[in-house]
């Protein structure tokens, strides 16, 4: 990463839905933006926490015991093991920090999203 | 975790610039937000590296041979062991993401914040 990563700009680039982009790498975890519109799949990460940040929109995390709603400029971590889906009526924006190698879908019986860099 | 954490109502929250507060962890890793105004230290972590995603103002990361400016909604990602020093003329606000552990002034000879949960 030669200089700083817009990352309004960055989203601007592509419009597939729950397929996040890698903008780059803190140490061994991939930087990601995504967008989410409709419901996800319900999956868990046994060996990783899940990092969430709204940059638009408004998320729900739903969780097998409640729903967490994240709205604009909310961050909220799904701890690892924890079976979760995400879900949006409108668009979505999101910041998304997730180890390399971690697919998108956890391990849930689904394809996961090929890892793009952009 | 129990619930969505407002980055803006953490931040205002307190006042003190170059002490930034943890919001949450992810994985090995703390999740703070901060306020920069002024001249920080010359440092480097020689062990991790550094994100920086700007939520409110202009920062700007000196390195030893060029200077990265990082406005609004954009990031960037110090690689270990790179010496940098963060300023900003005006107040800045971030998120900033290290491991657990890690001291704010990294290898400086100089006091480290302490590390506060909010």
């Amino acid at each position: 990463m030669d200089s700083a990563v817009n990352l309004v700009e960055k989203l601007a680039s592509f419009d597939e839905v729950f397929a996040p982009r890698i903008l780059g790498y803190y140490n061994e975890n991939k930087v990601m933006v995504g967008k989410l519109k409709g419901d996800f799949v319900w999956h868990s990460h046994p060996d990783t926490d899940d990092f969430f940040l709204v940059l638009k929109g408004r998320l729900t995390i739903q969780l097998r015991d409640r729903d967490v709603e994240v709205s604009e400029g909310e961050m909220f971590v799904v701890p690892r093991g924890v079976e979760h889906r995400p879900k949006a009526e409108e668009e979505v924006h999101i910041l998304l920090i997730e180890p390399k190698g971690t697919p998108n879908v956890g391990d849930a019986d689904a394809e996961a999203a090929p890892e793009v860099e952009i």
